[in-house]
């Protein structure tokens, strides 16, 4: 099979760097673009990327020579890991100029128009995609990931749908590379935890409810969530604990069940980089945890643990997921397989 | 005014410790008795504590010679901070002998004729000390403060009341202090989160609506209250997100405002140990955080942010407090005196 | 006693901070003019900095109006935490128009005219400042603080000076306070060791021997320094282990005793904020640690531990000290109380 | 090549479960029996050893019943993770019964006859085998690996033996999993640092010589080293500063190039886990980092930065190795590598 030739927009950042880095092998993906802002053009990657990865620069993009984020230029796929800053101008002026923009951005994520994907969870949002082409005039389109919290609590609800979800109260406890680089300042961290992050729980609320939504996202599921968001000196993985009341009154065990079966079209495709399964189920009293768990499905697996009776709400327990991996860059990669594999990247 | 003398139990262990550091310049109690088990005895005090706090071992006590637990001995008032495993039978036998037992552990807590007391929140459960005499056959007493998380939901629940609080849920991010010497392996918290905490969440779901209540807390309060408990890698200050269902729909500034007039016997009576004001609001949108806030009010207050609906349950926030101060020997030394300024300790 | 008027340079950033924070309730010192860039100035103290200690802003502090850094403006003395990039022209612009600047910068801690002062080791060095007047054609003057880790070394090894100190390699383990805020980022340490920190070793191998020399600072003392500069997850307290070659061959008994005997003319004149004793002695075998001893002598001490024979250079031991407070905005206003003693601020 | 059954001694220790953990895919060596305390044997394995490690237990040493350690039973190649108490003897039994023991355990290392055996650095040691068993009696053998910092510094001196190492000065920043599990209890290590590991500083000043030593190591070099050790909070990777004094004289960029050519037998052998290169050489001026490169050949491999001239003994540089591979488990497997391709396991 010959390789798809992909590209990425804001190389240079965080989310640019875990793009590269896992596109370095992937089995379908050829990345032969690297596209960060003017001041970056014309130099090396390795010049320019303030690599903070413990993997090494793929070598075939250190030396490659950075160009600007100019629509038109380099491949028709392209994954944008850009800021939000500029993302909402340069993802839409992409896909105007016939890209496919596989992107990690928040700016179009609450679009009605632009699938907020998961691929074990809503694969056929996907469909909504001509009425985005359609409406936006694009020839190219735009589809993207959920916020880091937000994937790893809505991957962990999509399952309990059959039970009927009808609130959520998550409180998270999130790794510092969610905020990527510099990011989170040592002083502020270290020993210590800081009950806010800015925006992210209003995404955890409003997200969650367009990903289990039906219609192509537009029309968001009914139930209603609560979300407490909290940094803690953590490397990478973010903790969730998460009580829900559930209509149908499962028992602890059927919601195990549940949880454990649960598979979605990237297993069934057997996507590259699918996980198997898609969340795993820990027995222990203590786990999951995110030293840990965090990387199990090479970390794009949520793990899941201590489902129990919840007194308040009905159900609670305790989700894990690789903020970095299932949060941002393997999101968008697990998002491009998906689309491959049903021929909307020919 | 002549300082009362004072002993304590279980001396050498870590709430032991707190309890001789805290005692060594108290205005009212004198602190002349150290008690722990057999194989202490006839040691001094600073051969055989494996002393941990940053203060130095107080002159006084570091060369007092360590007694054994045995009832009768030492003075009349004796604060308590035995194991668990050995806290029921020797608390027990030393009220029997006359003993007031101000107590730290866990054994008697819930029983209904033992007060387990915040001052400023139901002082009117000393009420049962006269029955607790009669039925138990003690010529002595005991009294109890709650487990160091529980303590400061209470704290914070308590100015609610007023608004007929129904459910809540609340999701803590606890120091590993709370767990004692040697307590949390680093190679467990280290950049890690630990979703439990053996038995903590049973405590903050009971002890919580035992001091809510009402007939000196042998009438639990109606409300609900789902616990998850989770260890971070913070050295000091119990974290945690509360949602709360508040029947009287109180609009955040009501709830702010009961929060901060909040006040109670120990202000009334100006206790020494006494927090003024007893719950500290914070406004920065990023706190209360454990490393800047456990110690506001010398470690006594509770510290309360982030006060804002929740779309789930009516309210929530974000409480913090120190859980060897105000959720444990602090908590003790102010039940004391409250006690004395009562006329209890006579 | 009249309290002397001071005034803050750079009164916003973290050293600033300090300083304000440690001048608000000083015997000797009343703090009026709070002085910062352009950009904050006429707005007020509390608007402007961007407060970052666990101890509140001073309600005095907190409504004053910054001002900008105009020389003949403010207070004759004036307590300089400008950062190195301005600290330069500004510093020696005020010293021109006549204040006393006690400086925590770096820039003119090298020059030969300018006191590199630590009052315990080198109250002499104030003698150039006649000199330095003269050739500077300086109305006022400049004092100087080391940096944060040299400090420590520097009292520790004071100290030895009477037994011919040859040469000296130093590894330090370096709080990320002292890399200010935002500073170091969460993701470079925590879990980590970061053995590099810019400038600094440079400045431990200068600064030292400069502290140690005598005609002023002029003539530096003739010890080689070597010095190993490395971050570690720690707030406050910089920690080093230290081999130095002792010609006179003590034994680790009279090295003991010559720093337990140590003490300077801050000690003998009873400073307001000298430590009594300026070195504390440690001597559990794993001590001292920077969370349980950096706050010695309100953290103006530094403590050592281990001495013992060292099989390459002589001796060796642990030294530690509270770099944001002896080592920076704590050292600048001892170096004032002692200018003050001496009648040098009038 | 038929594999080569291989047990291990003291499985169920935090080095047991190395061993389990590296042998469940070698391909040399298939492991087939487990053994440890009397109160584990008979049981699975799963259900005594309490598994820490972020790896799964592998599927055929989870369900092996545990047996006592009995000399005679088991293969004729054990692997010794047992603990220093009981290491002793058992290990002396074993090699009395006919067994190679490739152990971990500190007892028998500055045993004359016993190669302390770091096969890119002294593979001659071997050849004391013959010696050892005439002289024990034995008809198995011993071989030991170096304590976990000991290999990092005996590593990065041994290319450096053709400069003529006279002394050397290191000061270690050691992780927390090198004390083992509990070990470190979080309260000590929390941001902070513990200047002191019981016997490590002994350990690294004796067994470097002997390792670097000749005539089978009982001829220890003749250089002096003085060792400063110290925990700080990272969980893998053990870092130091070196200061070395190199008669001949070297420039920088010779010790570079001496590092960088390193080989040994491992690497022209080709042994399984062998890393290539054994000493990974960084550019970056802030590296080796525990976290981004304790793992560099798979954790087989030392990495070391920032070489430049010491003022004090002529070079110094940062090391650095993944303490639980290259420092325990691997390095005895690596060990039994090298044997195995000369023919003495036989």
């Amino acid at each position: 099979m010959e390789r798809i030739e992909v590209g990425v927009l804001g190389a240079t950042g965080m989310v640019g760097q875990q793009f590269v880095s896992r596109l370095a092998r992937h089995p379908w993906f050829n990345l032969t673009w690297l596209a960060a802002s003017e001041r970056s053009e014309g130099k090396t990657y390795r010049g320019v990327a303030p690599w903070r990865l413990a993997t090494p620069i793929p070598a075939a993009s250190a030396e490659r020579v950075v160009e600007g984020c100019v629509p038109g230029r380099g491949p028709r796929v392209v994954f944008s890991g850009l800021d939000a800053s500029v993302a909402g101008d340069i993802e839409g002026a992409f896909a105007a100029a016939g890209h496919i923009v596989v992107s990690n951005a928040r700016n179009f994520r609450m679009d009605p128009l632009v699938p907020l994907l998961i691929p074990e969870v809503n694969a056929d949002h996907l469909e909504v995609l001509p009425e985005q082409r359609a409406a936006k005039g694009w020839s190219g389109a735009i589809v993207t990931n959920p916020n880091c919290s937000t994937i790893v609590l809505a991957m962990a609800l999509a399952p309990l749908r059959v039970f009927d979800i009808r609130s959520v109260v998550v409180s998270t406890m999130q790794a510092v590379s969610g905020a990527g680089y510099p990011g989170v300042p040592s002083l502020d961290i270290l020993g210590n935890v800081v009950p806010y992050i800015g925006g992210e729980e209003e995404k955890m609320q409003t997200e969650t409810l367009k990903i289990l939504g039906t219609d192509g996202g537009r029309a968001p599921h009914s139930a209603v969530v609560s979300a407490h968001t909290n940094r803690v000196p953590v490397i990478d993985g973010h903790t969730m604990t998460v009580s829900v009341d559930l209509a149908a009154k499962p028992s602890p065990a059927d919601v195990i069940a549940a949880l454990r079966l649960f598979s979605g079209r990237p297993q069934e495709l057997n996507l590259p980089t699918a996980p198997q399964p898609p969340i795993v189920m820990m027995e222990e009293p203590n786990r999951p945890q995110p030293r840990l768990d965090a990387d199990l499905g090479c970390g794009m697996a949520v793990s899941v643990g201590r489902v129990r009776p919840c007194p308040v709400l009905q159900t609670r327990f305790v989700a894990l997921g690789h903020n970095t991996v299932r949060g941002a860059a393997g999101a968008a990669i697990l998002n491009a397989e998906l689309m491959h594999a049903q021929g909307l990247l020919g």
